[in-house]
């Protein structure tokens, strides 16, 4: 295929657009691939509209050869298999909702699982069926709070999306396995650098869970990995080696001291060093810190308070006690909350005072039992020191809430944490029965006896793949596309104004062409230095330069990414290109 | 590429579904091509993606070689550009709306003029640029009052739309007659027999506008055509030939007689002809009725009265009025209409209180100076007799409103009109400046002056062509696929359980599938019978039968459509198939 600028849909840009704030974002629009029409959706130009089925090809060669077949489901879908499974609340605003003109409640399609399985019981009834795994590639909707960076974050973006559909967990095992397997190949096809971390299965529901994220400063994802180990994990999914136990025998009673205008812990470490209240100095990490939430379930009015008890010296990180609250909400308590219930002593609550009114604790894992804190006395300006867990107060359980530090230990033992940022690119779940219970997705066994099917969910951001290869791959001077990604194979800048070299350039093109290698021809009557910035922006990975060499019957082919130039004599030209592009 | 009956996610069905009244719609569901999500919302299961997937090739194949250009848009669209054309208002209940979780309102795309004209306007700005075509494949959405016949008439469906935008009529002309060249060519690739007709622009404003309806019973548009010119039309676009022109000098006067009990058409006849009142006798045709509406521009609040004068042997069609009448709304007149105007003499309504009350009275372009009529006398129980047009009243202006029927005139002189139904598979229009006008569209020309572009706007319903190719191909087995969209080139039916069966028939597979030939193998432990009337059903356009006859070394290949069967040696099966397919 040859598309000649000259009459290729694209206009570049020489300057940033206002609201770009990433790489990949400017240079997509500079580069002429995508425009802007709303918050968080964009059109796809020519160019950009090549890039996105190269792409979704990939993707489909990789998930076909794993078994794995394309069906496709509308966008907009009816309400009830959503309430079915609790979500079409759980969304809360993140989906897209309309009525039709009937009045009838729908959505816009965020995400398949409950029409998946649907699907699979009408068709399927006996364990001979299975196992099965079925795909879609999709415009999906999601009402994002901040659209942003382009195609890193969407509302409206493109999806493939994947179920697998087995008889036990042997074969969930199976399916996820395959499934990781093929993502891998398929970010290494598109040239991508990226990790594998544990992560939480959130509002998805199900157990094992692992995303893939593309390495990146921008990225909005924060992980820790191990340096020595290859434990990686999202920062939601990191798990605090528990504390070690103790006996509480022969630890100090717990006393209540005077501790005026100490309602932080900075002002209570001070207090306590500055005063030499205690036979030793005390740090932030000996305080122990309650925090108090409200939390919801959903489809519940009510709100019920929790108190998270982490060490003083780290905040709790609202997206990991989130996640592991998952689905309930959470929230701060309000003024109101603190006035209505007066044991609440801003400032200095104890366990005490929330466990004699049944208000659950649960706590960070280093608090177990034999760890002696400095916590509030549920009064004002008293703390309580040597309150032994285990001893004085028994939380209600544990939980991961606490920030995580680079340096913090990693689960697996191989050493500290550092964090690092990625953009998320893939996500696989193991789902277990979530779906298959609500609509009860049974095999007849062979033995005559019905089997609940497990269900595996499986996703890629097709569309925000481009702007992770983006990011990863372009300089100063515009894009550099990996070859299975571009637009085009060559990209030929005709440099000159006689027509020997207009003559030369459209018989090599229509030579590579005939080849099948895939040709941007710049055939405008632009000045050589537009039409080589443009071919830099754009991307293209080698450069045909048809111009003055052609006086010595050399044409010049440059690799975007590296920058080296060869002189070919123009004879030679479509077997050195060939050779590069593999056609 | 080889499909195993074994692992591929089809179950068939022996019965028709019960909501299904057309056949594409029962044997699309019943071989697995489609299921049912909600009203007007289906799933494609893999061989119906297949399917789309041909259609859409073809269609991108056609529109590629005129020099269309590849874009996608989002479908999930803003408020503003179409308040900015008038359309958000126009398109009333039938475009599905929505707001953002900031209370921002959007629209799913049913047709995408505005964004097209906004993209063009934000890349192009010079003569030079022009022209350019551009085109989408995409999901739309209308919120249809009755979604019904499965896909040929769904609320989310699968469109390729076009737009030109040309510097001037000429080049319009030139872009609507590529489009136009070019769908026939798509429809001839697939199979479908078709007419092509004149149409009214509706919504989309603009001049010029034709339909092409694939010829099918089922069919919701009912056009005419002369059986001796190439004359057809949608019945909206049927223009009615004008009455001729009489001198009004000599006329008998106009004398208003007692008709008592006559508010019909048929009452009235009858009476004047039983009391021998006049000196001639009378037919529906002599009468002049006066049909009431009420029109209400777009963005108006107030109604106002239309009068719509047809011969008194037609009825209105209200089809033909909206068109004529487009983009305002009609509305028949309610009981509360007639008693504020006192003038409106239910049953008795006559020109002269219409005009002596400003009613506004549009005629059929049958009733022209000189022509006399028995009409209401704006008395109960009255009617007027000779009424002369031009001399007792004078209509303001003519109105395409009175049906049309079988035997009336050409508009081409050429004789009778024949009607038929058809399904409209693509429209063509020259939108003209509608849009340009509203987003000022403008190229700088050589002169330097600004030039409105000029626009066309072109689209093919590609769900709705399943559809209609099923309709056309099928016969009581099943379906029967032309081979561009056939979801495979060969059925192969695995019969009988020898394993030199199976494996002849693997090798075959093999083979076939080496050679470029698309294979559907049935593998399963199905019986001959079950799997012989799978294939009609699923209508492949040959079905090559491994079995009995390979004891003798032969295979058996069966023409879907004309039932041919031929034997074949084993070894000359792959040759023979490749005839078929032409692979």
């Amino acid at each position: 295929m040859i598309t000649r600028m000259s009459t290729l849909f694209l206009r570049t840009l020489r300057e940033d657009p206002a609201e770009a704030e990433v790489p990949s974002h400017k240079l997509l629009v500079r580069a002429g691939y995508i425009r802007r029409v709303a918050p968080g959706g964009f059109t796809w130009l020519p160019l950009g509209l090549a890039v996105l089925r190269n792409i979704e090809n990939v993707v489909r060669e990789e998930m076909n050869a794993i078994g794995a077949q394309e069906i496709q489901f509308p966008a907009l879908l009816p309400r009830e298999p959503y309430e079915a499974t609790g979500r079409w609340t759980e969304y809360g605003p993140n989906v897209f909702r309309l009525k039709d003109r009937k009045g009838a409640d729908f959505l816009l399609g965020p995400t398949h699982e409950e029409l998946f399985a649907l699907t699979v019981k009408g068709e399927f009834s006996s364990y001979r069926d299975y196992p099965v795994m079925l795909y879609q590639v999709q415009s999906k909707y999601r009402d994002e709070a901040r659209p942003r960076a382009g195609l890193l974050r969407g509302r409206e973006f493109v999806m493939k999306d994947s179920y697998s559909f087995d008889l036990d967990q042997a074969g969930l095992d199976r399916s996820y396995r395959l499934h990781r397997d093929a993502y891998q190949r398929i970010f290494e096809r598109l040239g991508l650098s990226y990790v594998i971390v544990a992560a939480t299965s959130g509002a998805m529901g199900g157990s094992a869970s692992e995303e893939f994220l593309a390495d990146s400063a921008t990225g909005e994802d924060t992980y820790v990995r191990s340096t020595t180990s290859g434990y990686a994990a999202n920062v939601e999914a990191v798990s605090t080696p528990a504390g070690e136990e103790k006996p509480v025998d022969g630890l100090p009673p717990a006393q209540v001291h005077y501790t005026p205008d100490t309602p932080t812990i900075e002002t209570l470490v001070d207090f306590l060093n500055a005063q030499a209240e205690l036979d030793r100095s005390v740090t932030a990490a000996d305080t122990l810190k309650n925090v108090m939430v409200k939390v919801r379930r959903p489809g519940e009015q009510d709100w019920q308070l929790l108190a998270v008890g982490v060490p003083g010296d780290r905040d709790v990180d609202m997206k990991r006690l989130e996640a592991s609250l998952e689905p309930a909400e959470v929230a701060v308590l309000e003024e109101a909350d603190f006035e209505r219930h007066a044991f609440l002593v801003k400032g200095y609550i104890g366990p005490k005072a929330l466990q004699d009114n049944g208000v659950r604790l649960l706590v960070d894992p280093r608090i177990v039992t034999g760890t002696a804190w400095v916590t509030g006395a549920d009064k004002p300006d008293h703390h309580v020191v040597d309150l032994v867990c285990g001893r004085d107060f028994v939380p209600d359980g544990t939980i991961e809430a606490a920030e995580v530090r680079e340096g913090d230990p990693a689960p697996d033992g191989s050493g500290p944490l550092v964090a690092a940022r990625g953009i998320e690119i893939g996500h696989i779940f193991q789902l277990g029965t979530k779906y298959t219970d609500a609509f009860e997705v049974d095999a007849l066994g062979a033995d005559g006896k019905p089997a609940r099917i497990t269900m595996g969910s499986y996703g890629i951001g097709i569309s925000r793949l481009i702007a992770a290869i983006a990011e990863q791959h372009h300089d100063e001077l515009g894009l550099v596309w990996p070859r299975e990604v571009a637009p085009a194979d060559v990209h030929m800048v005709l440099a000159g104004k006689d027509d020997s070299i207009a003559e030369a350039a459209e018989r090599l093109a229509a030579e590579l062409d005939g080849a099948g290698v895939r040709v941007i021809l710049d055939d405008r009557t632009a000045s050589p230095g537009v039409k080589f910035a443009d071919a830099e922006l754009v991307g293209v990975p080698s450069i045909v330069v048809v111009g003055k060499g052609l006086q010595k019957g050399m044409v010049e082919i440059k690799d975007r990414a590296t920058g080296e130039r060869t002189e070919v004599p123009v004879e030679e030209a479509v077997g050195h290109v060939r050779a590069l592009t593999g056609r």
